[in-house]
């Protein structure tokens, strides 16, 4: 197309390129599907406000995004007290059939495969146990396997892949790039990889017990002890790709030599083992000094970071106020008046599915350009990602 | 105007909205202007890798910059051992002329004025020292007085100021308000004030010991220790503005009360006051001592931030490999493998100026619309920054 100004002008594009005004309505549209595909299910009027587009360009917008099977309607329940009177309220919606995505947290004792539509509705979950011995490649087989399973036999309208691993996950890591190119090859999608704590850390932010939130610390007592910090929305991972791992700050400086090569870690005291060494999950001096400690490094933390939420996760938080009471007040006592006046601090809500959860969630904040707003244009150059490791 | 297409087609355009390919001609405008404010100077080459423009459409776009004043373009220096050889490469920049950034820094005990232009040149500064018991009236008419001076007597082609305040500095704070309103209303331009600490370790991110990281911690050794962090590029501030407080992390969690509230904190053993008492900055045990436990609070910080790079500033890092030395050894054998391996430790480059130039960094990451690239149409409807605390 060929546009021509009022006052004669022929202004050329060339042939290879759409024109400007295609592409100015691809950002409106791309604008349109990003707010459904971030918030679920939204009115014209609320669609307009947010995006500040025009009735009339909203209505040509919508009514083209409807037309081609990326946008549904449905009807809003009517306000509480409203009774029937005015018109009822439409709401658009990605249609869930499309922009699937999944998540897989491949952990140290189980696999767990997680499929969520463009409505943000979980249509699929499972998990398989496997002995902690088991080889790379098998878990990845029993992924790949249950993966499909969870697809339901097939790759259509899927967006991306999340996948979580166990221990460090940095731009070098190779089971990250092993597990790129397997899911990547078999699906010929994205997939992004990073660590399935901090994964956790960011399910936690966006849906769980800190979705509004912007700066939130998720701690996870377990095993081990680690975390995830979400700045800004953003999952951070530090230049090597190792942030976030809260259990090797020390709780005493002068205490015993941790594996890591470090003294007196909060690991050595507020990880299960650690726990269970002190007199078990039923002893309440145990599970008080874990919660104090942690508290204490959590203090530290937060006089640097002064995030609004601490989210503890793990087997400890099953303990609830006996871990969470003492965690606070030695918090509390040791940060900033600055800091700990808009602090709150919780359990984590997701639990065990934090990790699949988190690798969806990755995808959809990561993944720059959502196919389902590609997928009437000829396909864009490169599929560049900005997660760590990434294929397209 | 009105666009019609080579069908035909008559696509009408809200009178008072611009036409798309205006909307996207601004676009790649603001695209080259924001490189060259960004990088300094670039080739026709360079601009064209960097914004994927075509040749034609670059050669357009930067003749329009050049004819509105807005770019100039120098020869660069010819490469050594083409002698005369091949043509001389023409590099374009934005007009020194125009495209000033002020950046004042409010410290305890003096006030610092600096002003950069466009070529990211400074092209001013002046400091004057006050008594600490000057009042903050006082403190802003001398401020004032200087900024005008290193302006020259006019706010001509001034972009924006950026100020650096002692003390916490969050979306609350009174005093960065008053700021906000004396400067905008003085000089008619947006202003964004943040904590001068916080700005330096900006500074020595963008210009200083850190630059060309991503990822960087900045710890200030003075009267009191403070520091700020570099995430992914951008100042980290925290929710309620009180991110970067380093000094409030326990050295010795069984340590004595500080005035924060919290025990044993790092302002207690390495801060000028606390060298001072243990011996004095002559006293080799005392700064290896304020070394030690800052490389020991900062491997803690590093094994949950991971970032490339550590700046230490104040007095203390005057002492050089005295304070160095143990802090590097201690952090080191604190910090994950993968933590440590790929991280600097160094003293901080630009000293006093730090505050001060953060804050034209500031102004220059985060004011989102340069005026210089707005020049030749209507003002855009509202100035809001992205900072702090921000006025148009
Ligand atoms: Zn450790
Ligand atoms: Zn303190």
């Amino acid at each position: 197309m060929t546009l021509i100004s009022a006052d004669g002008t022929i202004l050329r594009m060339p042939r290879s390129e759409p024109t400007a005004l295609t592409l100015l309505r691809r950002t409106h549209e791309a604008q349109v599907v990003e707010l459904l595909r971030r918030l679920g299910a939204l009115s014209r009027a609320e669609l307009g406000r947010r995006t500040g587009l025009s009735r009339t360009a909203l209505s040509s917008i919508t009514g083209s995004l409807i037309g081609r099977g990326v946008v549904v309607t449905a009807p809003a329940a009517p306000a509480r007290g409203t009774r029937g009177r005015g018109r009822p309220v439409d709401l658009l919606r990605l249609n869930p059939a499309i922009g699937r995505c999944a998540g897989v947290d491949l952990g140290r004792g189980r696999v767990r495969a997680v499929v969520s539509n463009a409505a943000h509705e979980i249509i699929g979950s499972e998990s398989r146990p496997y002995p902690r011995r088991t080889s790379w490649e098998e878990r990845t087989a029993i992924a790949l396997e249950l993966l499909d399973t969870v697809l339901g036999g097939g790759s259509d309208g899927l967006e991306g892949i999340g996948i979580g691993l166990y221990g460090p996950v940095g731009p070098a890591t190779e089971r990250a790039s092993a597990a790129v190119r397997l899911f990547g090859e078999r699906y010929g999608v994205p997939v992004l990889v990073d660590n399935n704590t901090r994964l956790a850390a960011l399910a936690e932010a966006v849906h769980g017990a800190g979705a509004g939130t912007r700066h939130s610390v998720y701690v996870r007592l377990s095993h081990g002890v680690g975390g995830g910090l979400v700045v800004d929305g953003r999952l951070l991972r530090g230049a090597s790709g190792a942030a976030g791992e809260i259990g090797h700050v020390p709780a005493d400086p002068r205490g015993p030599r941790c594996h890591c090569g470090g003294r007196g870690c909060l690991e050595l005291y507020a990880s299960l083992p650690a726990v269970e060494a002190a007199g078990g999950l039923g002893d309440d001096a145990a599970v008080e000094r874990a919660g104090r400690l942690t508290g204490q490094v959590l203090a530290g933390l937060c006089n640097t970071l002064d995030p609004e939420l601490i989210v503890v996760g793990g087997e400890l938080a099953g303990c609830g106020e006996r871990l969470l009471a003492p965690l606070e007040a030695e918090l509390r006592a040791r940060a900033l008046p600055a800091v700990r006046q808009g602090l709150r601090i919780t359990a984590e809500r997701l639990g065990d599915s934090g990790g699949a959860l988190g690798a969806i969630a990755l995808v959809r904040q990561e993944s720059p350009a959502p196919r389902l707003a590609r997928q009437p244009y000829p396909a864009a150059a490169g599929t560049g990602c900005t997660g760590p490791v990434v294929s397209g």
